[in-house]
């Protein structure tokens, strides 16, 4: 049985919401019970804030014991060193994804301070990404 | 009736306290009370807050239902990707305002991460510049 | 009374004319006729050049004397450390203004040479951002 | 029945007997088998060249026809505009693959010609990448 | 009968006096006789001028009625954002000429203002770049 | 009797746990108690946060009573200008602590936006740097 | 009787067939071979390659024996110092001509590694450019 | 006799009445009429112009016949590349002065478009700065 | 018993007697003769040296015998490569110092060649830095 | 008896006829005689290409069992990653050689992709470079 | 009776022996004996080294009692933050002189880590400059 | 009979002491004992200075008369304009060389003040590279 947890960052609570061109119209809440029916074997859990601290310490409360963390960090991708500290500062793998083509946008959006310290990056799938990550999870 | 938020960032409740040589020497709570009697037909609430999680929850909170969003997000303004996002997210139109001349300061003040998803900036009239984005606001 | 004039740079004669999608498509004089009827009291006077050169002797010749300069200097914002330097000499406050939000336009047009020399800075409220700057100076 | 290309660019012919430490000791043959026959319904074939011209070539020859690229330009990645700009000629979707994190190496291969113009990335999974970049093609 | 104007900026005056290892030793009015007397159906008319402001003044007055503009702006191309906002302001289609090949010369002259608001952009062969500017014009 | 804080930021709470040939395996509580007992005359007292706003809530609620805060903010010491800007608002002295050498490391650990507003810095001392950093306030 | 090449660089294969906005519609033997009748006196040849050392290959194979050459190497223009260096080597002159005006592009098209190598240079008129480019080749 | 000429650029009109600090009390008519008297054998003559174009044909004007040119350009020092070519398009020698020492200013004005076409440059010595290079210029 | 070498750098002969408002009014001889006092079981000695040469000649003289050196290379510190070099090259430990908050003065005087070959880093405590330098070579 | 091969990249083919002033006016062919003749015990051969793909090839053919290569990439040396990662990837010691000195040439000519995977580099001594080259790979 | 020392920095005891077609064919002694009779009433001192030290040293020594310094320290003015420093220490005046005219020259000699601690700079006139510098000393 | 000279800069005194995973193990002297008694016909002789104004003084005092100069400036490579400016000044040939990969090490020690001067440089090859430069002087 792994046990895998969704971090979701900031605005990402508004999928489905904010700018459908984007990130499509489906809300997370919908995606996410598709996709933890889909998995036997899987505990899948859910968590979302749009604090940088908040992220930080969820990252250290389960990032000891579960098997992966399958982060959309948002924004704070290319602005938050400390959650890039934390997950280097964990032992639990995590997967760093974007819905969005991160590449085909401003500039700006290219950097990730995280990317460095995560077993890998997917993006520009859409909501798929969460699968595919948690797919990449799984694999012995 | 128009319902108009400020929100001001870090270091903001700190007005009339901190560094009055740039900031000038009146407290926040006195200038909103006399700006909130000068304008009839406006409902203006005031949030203040050092963390940039909950600057962002309130953006969601007021932006699908307010008629405007006054922000001053002090020095988030250079560094926060987050909150830029957050104002793209919403449909309330959010008017950036600095009570400093940010362009007479250091060169890392000068760049804003949220002025391209505002209609626009205000910055330099001290106090004034939040009744300058009330009126802003305000036109038809 | 107070004296104001409003001083526009280069490009700017051909408002209503020109890129309606960016400046609008109203004429300058037709606004301005508006304006100066709206406010009792105030003297307000126009000057147009595509010279910078003429923009600096107007500054020269007004900038003792006169009460507030509305100033949008159009793409000599960008490029003219003279008319920055014109600002810094003359004793009547500066407003900048812009009609367009020039921070979600290419990024040569974010730097302005005159910024720092103003007393602030009014941008991306349309031909509005000229009320609000008149207003700016009036305020006691 | 869908029909789907891995191509692989310079140095990756070396897969399985150079520098181990970064990308594993399997040689890409005998990943691809397994890979093929663990997809039904899909029509994998396999190509590999150090040629930037004939990378070019390959992607012209089926990016009209096929339903997938899969594709791992390894170092013309980060120097091949040409590259990028086939893949925007072509109608045929193309997903990013990159073996190691590239995040966690040299900064010049922090940046992709490519990225912008395919479908998505996927980096960091070691050979897995090809397998979720497979699946990423095949979601409805 | 097309109307084309070509509009020389700063320094061109002294074509044929200064520089003749860079700019070739024939002034401009006697090539410009010729070229006029070659093209049958063209009214062509010539304007030069030191001055950015006079340059923006005349690209405004035939911009909207003349059939196209040959405009070698000299040192002002690389930095005058100005003119390069009066060829977005108007209709007629511009043609960016220089006589050297500013790539082979300083870097400072390898960036243009104007030539993303021009309908092309032709350097490198001396007087008769203004020749393939006008016919470039012409063709249907 | 001298009144100091020692305010630790993101990720420091895991000290002893994490990246122990970086930060050394004593977690903070038991450095800190050796460190209380061993002077006499300061009351020591101790915060940490993974939360920006945390950190900037507390300097301000101490800032202006407290005789001197050591202050580890770690990752946000590269990247938050509200911090730098809350030390610049109160009276209290600021002195930056860092365990490890930040100028042996990654590039982006050299700038701190904290710095030019505290009184010094003292990095590389391993835990022996908060000692230092109480001594320095201590000195008269 | 003069002896004039086009040759055209990588993806240029695609002409008429690939992103039309940008390139039009038409294919380039067809408007080739209407180039090639409107010339007496000019033996016109044409090669295309996506491969960077095949054109080398060419304008060494020619650069030493005919009498001109008009290059669009297409993405090499941006990434392809040996191109540079294989036209300084020839002896035949050389004319970069682009199609579309890549100075309204984006930013990583605006530098050349051919130009300042080059006789001159024509971007911007469509496939019209190759035109003035062979009559820029005919000027004695 | 020397026929010498002294050519002020934008806003020296205001010598001895703007930012005394920066540039002294005396107005510069005052210390022209000094120096003209101070130098026997020389004719020495003054020009003033806030328009870079006027400065540009004053340049033309005096370029080929007189025997030098003293040029304190202000800020089109810095901007200006058009004065730049003037000053290499003539045959006069130019010397480049500044008042204040701008070395000691802004980063901005540390660059010369202007420098390395002059003879010299003397900057930092006050009104005497002129007298300097009245006198490099009479150096046999 | 331990042997400790204080090494300051360029211009630091003349503490007490420039720049005080920097850099205090005590002679540096003064204070060292207190701290040499200070300091039982410490054997403290002191070198000033100009000449970039002559500090590293005395880093390679002790830095295999002595317990530490105290290092304040002064401007060297941002500019010589040379003794960062030589401290990474000697075996006894190198604690750098500034008087100074370089932090908050020039950005040039941000960047150290040293420190990443130093144990640590102490600034902007004034004297007293090279007290506290002294202890954190002491410490067990 | 040592097998060693001599690499040469694009337009180095026209040794002795293009550029003679930086390169010579000897073919390599003559040089490579001479040099053949000179070395008794080693067996050198010779390859030249101007195509990317080709030299990565020839790297792979031979980079496992020759006991020496002296690469002479040409402009590849400053574009060509690839080239680089082939180095990186073969067990046979690459020795860089450069006919010019590139340091006294092109800015863009001081940066090789190629030299941190290479033994050593040798530029600047003509085609003498080889000889010393072949040398160095025969050091034990 | 005016005490006034030159000092001249690395290469400079070469003058009239290297690269006479940048620094002129007159050694440095010849041009002093010559200065120093030419001017009554002050007393000239010469001083050259390679030694930045020295030169440092040397500041320290004069620069409290004589009544100027004439500068010119060559390749340090680009590389000596210490001689910079040390012109800041010191209370005697000090005049940057350079012979040849750096801004015609490499771009790393643009810029002067000395200019903005001195009164003023001369550059470009020969060995002339250092006559204009002790004038500009005499003025009073 | 040639006269070559081996100029060792700073800290290349410990060569055999110091960083012996980096410079190896064996001592200067030793190796240049072997050097000197393998070249008959050759006058080889050594020098080595910390101090950057000595090696200066050196290379003045044979650049006119010896036969060659092998130059390891070490660390003054990258810093020491003033050597490099040296070496363009006299008539001696330099060879520029370093025992380590300087390009497989820190960025800072890429880029060289002196090879543009130098006749050639010579690389990685460890202590063999003087022999390969003394080599390189006598090639005829």
């Amino acid at each position: 049985m792994s046990n895998i947890i969704i971090i979701n960052g900031p605005n990402l609570n508004l999928l489905g919401v904010r700018e459908k061109g984007i990130y499509g119209d489906m809300d997370f809440q919908t995606y996410f019970d598709v996709l933890r029916q889909s998995h036997d074997g899987v505990t899948l859990t859910y968590f979302q804030s749009n604090h940088e601290g908040a992220i930080i310490d969820k990252i250290h409360e389960v990032g000891f014991s579960m098997d992966g963390i399958v982060l959309n960090a948002g924004a704070y991708t290319h602005t938050s060193l400390a959650i890039g500290d934390a997950i280097a500062a964990v032992t639990t793998p995590v997967v760093e994804v974007h819905i969005s083509n991160v590449y085909a946008r401003e500039s700006f959006r290219h950097h990730s301070y995280l990317a460095k310290n995560c077993k890998g990056v997917i993006c520009g799938f859409g909501l798929d990404g969460y699968r595919l990550a948690v797919e990449s999870l799984l694999i012995k």
